[in-house]
């Protein structure tokens, strides 16, 4: 039998199958079965993946994420430390007896989350359920996101308001009077408009 | 000599004896001795229970939670991943030498915080010691507790603010003009007064 | 051959031989080669310290502190359990295509942050890298620190604002008609112009 192509820290501890080439796994990390973990990831130490949690390649988990059932991170994603993702609304202890019918099958109160392809979730930030969060979107440190993130977006606070675009990148972008805006390293060029960014020629 | 009737991961820590049957203490989590944890509880992975503190019955740990000496968690109580407590007012590093004396007895430092009966305390929120949260309030995800919380009320924010009350499930309430409002799938009715919210019959 | 003159849980990962005596590293600790950490350190479960992260003697970190590379903690520095560091201000997945170039030289994209002797970080607070925490400076649970702190100062919030003074053992100091201070128990006097509080006879 072949070994798996993923690194696997001595401490750690991997029960899903289903994990890519070129990922590493660190210290006191946990993958539970039944998680899906793409290419060329990047877990850190301290990280936990549930079952029913999907990563896609290249994704960045930085110490101490916890990535739940119903989360599902694209591409090229990048999570800080610390930073949380929730999957319930309502959240109780599933054991109380008023709510246990509830919690006894997740389709009940389980609410999913996506982060789309090249997104960036700063350290410590929380990200309410239900929420999806644009392409190349970047999450300032330390806010909540309680409402979805357009393409491009950066949000900061609590809650998370717009302060901004950014490019594939990461660097600010900075609106000229047509609502254009290029990156110059990038050679990447912007148009806003409604709301949203889209990338032009 | 019996089995104990509660659940340890192979990885977990446990050095009290005081563990209701029932409970569950998953990968990386750390229980110290003299913790007292009652029964049908769920700790996740990399938490952390300190000397000297209390969970009740059915209690709910999400990851990364840590409950340190003062802390008292009720029956029922839910606390989101990563969600913080403190014991300590003016922390400093106790062997500094001009608090080294401060620190030489917890009577002089720690602060006691207790969570009552159902209360959901969101991920990543922070309780700073001294609060008392009540009954089935539900501390909403990111926030920062700095105050009281009454019974059934639902806080948002940092400083977290009141944004209305939740029944025993975890609904919002909407009250009516007469300040009363029912959670139909619960069939529990409530009035408010005085910056508080009681069941009726 | 000596023995370290630290301590070390059987559970840590201690891969620096750059420790002093007396320091005590907890559970699921992982400490990694090059970490420079001073005398009497106090380093809780599930704590991180990266190559590269420079501690002082007598810091504590609580539970699920990470020290990336390029953060420097002064001699008895408090931070708090699961307070966040951070060290790239235009984070995005390190493989992503785009910007793998940016992350094959930490000197493209790593930004220092220093906290200078005695401050204490809060509970959950969230340090933006670039910065420079002041002497004693405290910063409040949950708190996201966005600029420089100056020392003694108490700062709070999202993101983190100006609140007051506090003397080298935590108390909050009340100026007088003259802008200066005094703390009681330690006998310390303080004086505060241009937005500075210093230490006076």
């Amino acid at each position: 039998m072949k070994p798996p192509a993923f690194f696997q820290h001595a401490s750690a501890l991997v029960e899903s199958t289903r994990i890519g080439a070129g990922t590493r796994i660190w210290a006191f990390a946990h993958v539970l079965a039944g998680a899906r973990i793409g290419k060329d990831c990047n877990l850190g130490d301290h990280t936990f993946i549930e079952g029913d949690a999907v990563l896609g390649h290249r994704v960045t988990l930085k110490n101490g994420v916890a990535v739940w059932g119903g989360v599902h991170l694209a591409d090229d994603v990048f999570v800080g430390p610390n930073a949380v993702f929730t999957n319930d609304l309502l959240p109780r202890s599933p054991r109380f007896s008023r709510v246990a019918e509830r919690y006894s099958d997740p389709k009940n109160w389980r609410v999913p989350t996506r982060v789309l392809r090249g997104a960036s979730i700063g350290a410590n930030a929380t990200i309410k359920c239900g929420v999806t969060i644009g392409k190349f979107a970047l999450i300032g440190a330390g806010s909540v996101v309680t409402h979805d993130v357009p393409d491009h977006g950066l949000v900061l606070g609590v809650p998370a308001r717009a302060a901004g675009w950014v490019c594939e990148c990461g660097r600010r972008l900075e609106l000229d009077d047509a609502s254009r805006a290029s990156c110059r390293p990038c050679a990447l060029h912007y148009q806003a408009r409604g709301g949203r960014l889209r990338q032009i020629p």
